[in-house]
């Protein structure tokens, strides 16, 4: 048994070619963007891709009934691994590294190792998860909600996608319906490399980010329903404007974000008013408000000063209002000690590191269930995702992967127990 | 020569039998509304029965190049007219009322001044103005802004339509290019009975509106460009968000109106985010401002005051602004003694009256180029326009055509030059 030397570092050149052979399947004409949504043809083009190379590898793999691949390094009976993997479907205009990268960076560390001729005490494994996006099958993290026991199979294989089909029927279809039982076995820890998909670590020049856990999430629909009327004839007096209502609220979430500072983060990104003409005061207005924050009570606190907020304003309007919470996550916290390693990993390596919370959801918070989990960021650039221009500058993909092998390796390493 | 007796009265069962018989065609199904877009077969149709109603008062028909149709009283050759009138064209969802009760009611007093053996001074004419709404050709008021001399025919005629079609070639094709000569002499008078298309008149429970003139419009499309992020993932203070620009705005410009106080209007009735979508700060956002008053100064300081808070919003947003106008028209101011005239003859009927002015655009401005003119305003229930809900009652459409037919009555016993 030998603990990995502190020089091993991976191939950045074999992780860009596989990164770029699987950006092949599902390809964005006159982009380098793919759409492969969950469970198509397209997923299934690129799942077959990287189980073969799972297989190359020799690892044992495993496919659930959810359709997620577990791939293990074989020799180790009944030792829970260090688990690393993220997701390979896309949203239909995605780039190429979400998701993709954290699979195909846990291929090339096991890779690295097995080249260096390193054993480990513990298996290290590499997974993907089904549906991670929820491009066709609400809800998102699919995959890894099952994983860990958050939803039952029969369950997930009702869910109806966008086009009608069902969860259940896609995966036997595309021959992903596996025999591997759900919810899994607890791996030993579990570690997530992914591109960041905002702007901090661009704009703070900053190469890895050492993520503290996830943004607690609320999304609010409301309606607000005045008295349409002609822009010219109706005095402000005898107004009942709901596009007021809406606009003074988007103001306010965002003085509300301020007053609060970071990481608060509040958005209204979609306004519909009817019937939307120069010329006529709306019947009613709809929109969203997002807020975001890594403290659940902050985040309450947000949610309920905010709806007092719309509540006096539409009273004030002579607008009614109706509220429907489209979604709801309570914030996530990785693992300290995981946290640590990812950040000391990166200061060996001579790499710039800073803590920071994840904005997005992301499959190592539904691990982060069952065992010790933590994530590392590189940096997007100018921190565009979920669309064809999604960059990662390849020195910095190879910095991540590095990190991810260097954690891998500590954490295999741990004694039974250090962690948890 | 005999001045009309104070008690004659229109007969409001014939104005109400021909507002039914004209709004049956066009009708919107299972509503009370009528789609009659300018130049069109149900136009024609329109046309055609309101053209036998003057032909069966015998009056004089003159068709002029643009398709307006005036029907004046035989026998005063040369001497100009005391003229009444609107239009007959309507939005795709519109009232039965807006526009119609001004030509009927103008029938209606010819008809119940035949009846009662009066003879006038000067001629009584009543006339249909072409593409009011401007639903189908832009701009609205067309046939009236031909009429005076605002525009050339030949200009008109190469309008394009939201169809394809041309105002020439769909004149041809439904009879109605006709060869009274454009401009055409000025009438010695002009006034216009209307519904009010806005609640004043209905929340203050006043019969009769002595209208002052039309306020003035500024149209602005306004298009701010930021950058699209995700909404959980990009910090507050790195975000350009041009949804946040188009908001402030806005909730600005109601509070500017607030301020500068009746009769200056504003309205955001517009708004376009991209994407449009929860989770996504928006690329960009295009919103309209309506701003509205009778002063032309105070309306020129409203657009300035709501463009420069544009632009520094912008700034602090680091967002870029382009906007354009899509409509600008100064107030026009109606002559004092026609608005004396209105109000007089409401309060020799015993009928409450307010002095106000238009907030929507009317025939009656254009003639205001070349003629005394004013108009008289009746209440519309709950401000309703444009709509197949448009309503007045019966008793008030029965006022407003009592007071009109004094107002002409009075105009055309008016020795020359006493008027301007």
């Amino acid at each position: 048994m030998t603990s990995a030397p502190t020089n091993l570092r991976i191939n950045g050149d074999r992780l860009a070619h596989r990164l770029d052979a699987l950006a092949e399947i599902g390809a964005i004409d006159g982009t380098r963007g793919c759409a492969r949504l969950a469970l198509t043809d397209d997923d299934r083009a690129g799942r077959d891709l990287v189980v073969n190379w799972m297989r190359d590898l020799g690892l044992d793999i495993a496919v659930d009934g959810i359709g997620n691949v577990v791939a293990t390094t074989p020799g180790h009976d009944g030792t829970a691994p260090v688990m690393t993997g993220s997701h390979i479907d896309t949203v239909r205009t995605g780039g190429r590294y979400d998701g993709n990268l954290g699979v195909l960076a846990g291929l090339e560390v096991i890779e690295t190792i097995q080249e260096a001729g390193v054993t480990l005490p513990r298996p290290l494994a590499v997974a993907f998860f089904t549906d991670e996006e929820g491009a066709r099958y609400s809800p998102d993290m699919l995959g890894s909600l099952v994983y860990v026991g958050g939803m039952g199979v029969e369950q997930a294989h009702a869910i109806v996608g966008i086009d009608g089909t069902t969860v259940g029927a896609e995966l036997e279809r595309i021959g992903y319906l596996g025999p591997a039982p759900l919810p899994a076995a607890a791996p030993h820890a579990f570690v997530e490399l992914h591109v960041e998909q905002g702007p901090v670590l661009e704009a703070e020049q900053v190469t890895i980010g050492a993520v503290t856990g996830v943004q607690g999430i609320s999304w609010t629909e409301v309606t607000v329903v005045g008295q349409s009327n002609h822009a010219g004839t109706t005095p402000m007096n005898l107004r009942r404007d709901p596009g007021l209502v809406a606009f003074r609220t988007a103001a306010f979430v965002r003085d509300l974000a301020d007053e609060i500072g970071a990481p608060q983060v509040a958005t209204v990104g979609r306004v519909e008013l009817q019937p939307n003409l120069v010329n006529v005061v709306p019947a009613n207005a709809t929109f969203t408000i997002d807020l975001r924050h890594t403290d659940n009570d902050v985040l309450a606190a947000a949610e309920q000063r905010t709806m007092a907020f719309l509540a006096r304003t539409a009273e004030a309007e002579g607008c009614t209002i109706t509220s429907r919470s489209l979604a709801r996550f309570d914030p996530v916290d990785f693992d300290p000690q995981v946290i640590d390693l990812v950040e000391r990993a990166a200061i060996e390596a001579g790499l710039s590191v800073r803590r920071m919370p994840s904005g997005a959801g992301h499959d190592a918070q539904m691990l982060a269930r069952v065992c010790p989990t933590g994530m590392v960021f590189v940096p997007s650039v100018n921190g565009i995702s979920h669309n064809p221009a999604e960059h990662t500058d390849h020195a910095d993909l190879e910095a991540g992967a590095n990190v991810l092998m260097n954690v891998m390796v500590q954490l295999a390493n741990a004694p039974a127990g250090d962690l948890r």
